[in-house]
């Protein structure tokens, strides 16, 4: 498939490759998360003001036992108006939502009707509008950017409420109660979609290469660029392949052709070596390595003592 | 010193006991401060759409080595549009200032006029009103509060800008310098605020006892009322406190005194007992038990080998 | 009472001059809230993609009809991915409960047990604190400053939904949903909390007057160095009050007197002049003007008509 | 062109009417910043705590005649702590922004390589890449986006700094000098590359009308059904339109051809009619008469007094 940058398609990347940039930061996501998990359930204990007062001397006794009770950490002290670990929560529920919105995005995008690489398979009553039969809407992509797009101004809020007066605040701590909830209902909301989206997702590898061909050559125009530039300089490289990208945009024809027209090219390259140039399978650069790393990191975090990893 | 709820006075709890608090919550930001720094500042470079096409075959080196040279952590696979790592460096700043700023509330509460129990040495040309030569102005803390204020907003634009289009964003790639920046910078200055606030930061002890008499014994009533319960049961202890301060506050006397003449209680608690509840020293709870937690785990963390940590 | 600034105390006002501050600024919001109810209920009513393409020739005065069914404004074009209207109800809500909260967190301050100036008149089962019979929290502003704090985040939310692609929006039209509610819900809440607040506000005018003197004369001290000024030039002047300042802070007197006893003063200022600066009802400038001012204000609006307003 | 819906094809329109969608958007823009404009741009002046006690009993001449000066409102009474005017320029900026944002997106995914319908006209050093000749960037609308983008947290931190305590804030007031500047400055630039934008806009209607043919007649598959249904009832309707669709889909061939073989269609819709249906200019609705109320509109308030508005 090809890469696009600001919504423009500029170099050949694969699926695979899209899939891997999106697993990289999903781990990251997940090791956050469990980290959080183990530091911020951490049991809040105090009575008025903290000190325990009302507990007698077994205070220290009681708050172990309470801890153990409800299977959270017992703090080293009570907390009331020191919110960093609900915020904590929040804040990796923001980063993985912030992820899961980013894929859904693209997802989106490349169900695009113009686009075609990817769609949702329907479901019963999903998916397909009542007025217009021919959609195939992206259900779970907009589920997930709906929520998604709630997290940062409840994190905000979260974030707001962290400055509690003294030992009890005056109403930010009460202003915790819903978003902390919904922020995190949101965000496993995000999840359960995403996995609904990835169950269904129906990957249109022919329109991928089609969709390739759509600028006639253009984005091998930089592939092209750099092996001249080793001959001629980088300057006159770019302007010899800017020249040939517009010839073949004004004739309608493919760049390939434009350029093995053109003597000050095929000098430098030859007809074999052009060829080459114009698969796309020769143009991804370290892709397939880059996409091995990611799969080992993921691998090692989900079993670190994986032999193989 | 009075511990403060929804700023009134409850219990009697230790400057030390506040401090405590406080440390207790920045040891924990230090060292999710700490985290973020190993693990975020990651080097980003994959060329066009993050394949490192134009780089050739050497790409993997290139990387390696560009990592080390930034002395930058390497990333397993480009990043451009995941954006999880900057969101990271916000959310630990954000975190932070609003710690931050939760003590400089504190402080600046505990400056008022009517409450004096610190306040902020002035310097030349500081905290000084030039129209009102008896103000001293909360200098620092009112910084640290205009500062850590806009954190809330700043991260909610760095959360939002984590879904970018495809291979590199239209825009919200743009929209992270401004605010990365600022939320950086705020912090920052908010970090320095703090440390010239407790520079200078005076405690008025006499005042905090003073302070503790405003209320004339009221705020050792919940202790009266633990002891009565024992033998009465809650429902009678609480009604007979009750009472007693209704009277102490209509007659303007102290609780003790009205406790001195009421049998219901010299019953249960005699004069010298009585005289024990109404000392700060004795009302404190675990308060010393807390602080010595919060200073072994904060030893601990500053420097792990610590044999008596 | 005390006027204060950065929570010192600054110098005197009436609290009818506070109440005409948060008078006016509630008749903005009360008057722009008005406005917005006239602008903003709009019908949205366009088929598939705005054109009314599936309603016939008809199409237009079906809209008008329904507009009216509805008792909505009949919109200019349909407005499905256009959604300024919901962000202006919005910010709005925003605007009134952030003045909401502006008033509810002043009176939280002053009803600090160590300021007096107001409380809450408690009800049976609300106000009191079970543990510290003592207590008389603010529970008022407590629910409107929970409210008040959560509409700047949400607010941000619907900030961002308004670019909504194309003619129908991926996730950021749901993304509104929730927002929209739940602004409206607690801005109700906010102005009912505040309803109730002022209906059980009791105000401690002693304790105003009590509080004035707590400074020792100190408050007064610009209308000093204000008149000396006019004789030796402000440098001087200032540099003479602030000398007698501190020696009123050093020798726990009243400044009035330390005043009285020095011979620069009293060469410029006589005994009864002196007295009258020491005065609050003389330190109040032109409050009673400015209340004026707001009261017409306000009349007129309510009551355009009014022949007195 | 094509109107698109969770970025399907959906149904027919024209860029006028989309053109006529922002233009009403822009227009209640441009309406409420000049309202904003009459009303928020007062003046703040009263002394330390807002009774101009400092200023003599001239006072309210002396407000009158400075707000003269400097081309502002007169306030009612002084205002520091009562920040809603700031609040409203900000909220309008958002409001705008968020407009023009909305504008700036459905551009870039006009602009993309698969859609190609509109494009930006670049200028020397602008909007090509350097490693891709052959592209053309959205530079406008990224910039637009990437301004708009910062909005509404920026908004969020003036909501909240609202609440400002008593006659002078801790920190909240300093806090609102930065967002303020920041937002009146990126929705300027986003007003200005707007312009910019709309100044080099290309239009490539042949472009419209081939992606109106891409999905082989579905887009009009809506008006079928709906003429259908008169004679059969909506079910019965749907479910033979579906059926065609989906027979279409499968033979890669045109909607109109599978419906002009099926006679259950042709009994009700003759081969002269259907030919009608399936022109892009017939399946407008009112689009027409909704650009002439919005063209109106706008001219009205352009200029209130135009006899033809």
């Amino acid at each position: 498939m090809i890469g696009r940058t600001l919504l423009q398609q500029a170099r050949p990347i694969t699926f695979a490759f899209k899939l891997a940039n999106w697993l990289d930061q999903l781990t990251r996501c997940e090791a956050y998360l469990r980290e959080v998990r183990n530091r911020a359930l951490v049991l809040q204990f105090g009575g008025a003001v903290g000190t325990l007062a009302a507990s007698g001397q077994e205070a220290l006794s009681v708050l172990s036992r309470l801890a153990a009770r409800l299977a959270l950490a017992e703090p080293t002290i009570p907390w009331h108006t020191a919110r960093d670990r609900f915020f904590e929560i929040c804040s990796v529920c923001a980063m993985l939502s912030g992820c899961l919105g980013k894929i859904a995005g693209d997802v989106a995008l490349l169900m695009q009707t113009e686009v075609g690489e990817l769609s949702e398979r329907a479901a019963e009553g999903r998916g397909g509008s009542s007025a217009m039969p021919h959609k195939r809407n992206p259900i779970a992509p907009t589920m997930i950017v709906a929520a998604c797009t709630r997290l940062p101004g409840l994190l905000a809020t979260m974030a707001a409420v962290m400055t509690q007066e003294q030992e009890r605040a005056v109403g930010r701590w009460h202003a915790e109660w819903g978003p902390l909830i919904e922020i995190v209902s949101l965000t496993g909301g995000a999840i359960k979609q995403s996995n609904d989206l990835f169950s269904r997702l129906e990957v249109h590898s022919a329109r991928m290469l089609e969709n390739l061909e759509l600028t006639q050559g253009s984005v091998y125009a930089e592939e092209v660029a750099v092996r001249l530039a080793k001959q001629m300089g980088k300057p006159e490289a770019d302007r010899l392949v800017k020249r040939a990208c517009q010839r073949a945009k004004e004739k309608r024809c493919h760049l390939r052709e434009v350029l093995a027209w053109d003597p000050d090219v095929t000098n430098v390259i030859d007809q074999a070596a052009l060829d080459e140039i114009f698969r796309p399978e020769n143009a991804l650069g370290i892709a397939n390595q880059l996409i091995d790393r990611v799969l080992r990191g993921t691998i090692t975090q989900l079993d670190p003592e994986n032999k193989n990893g």
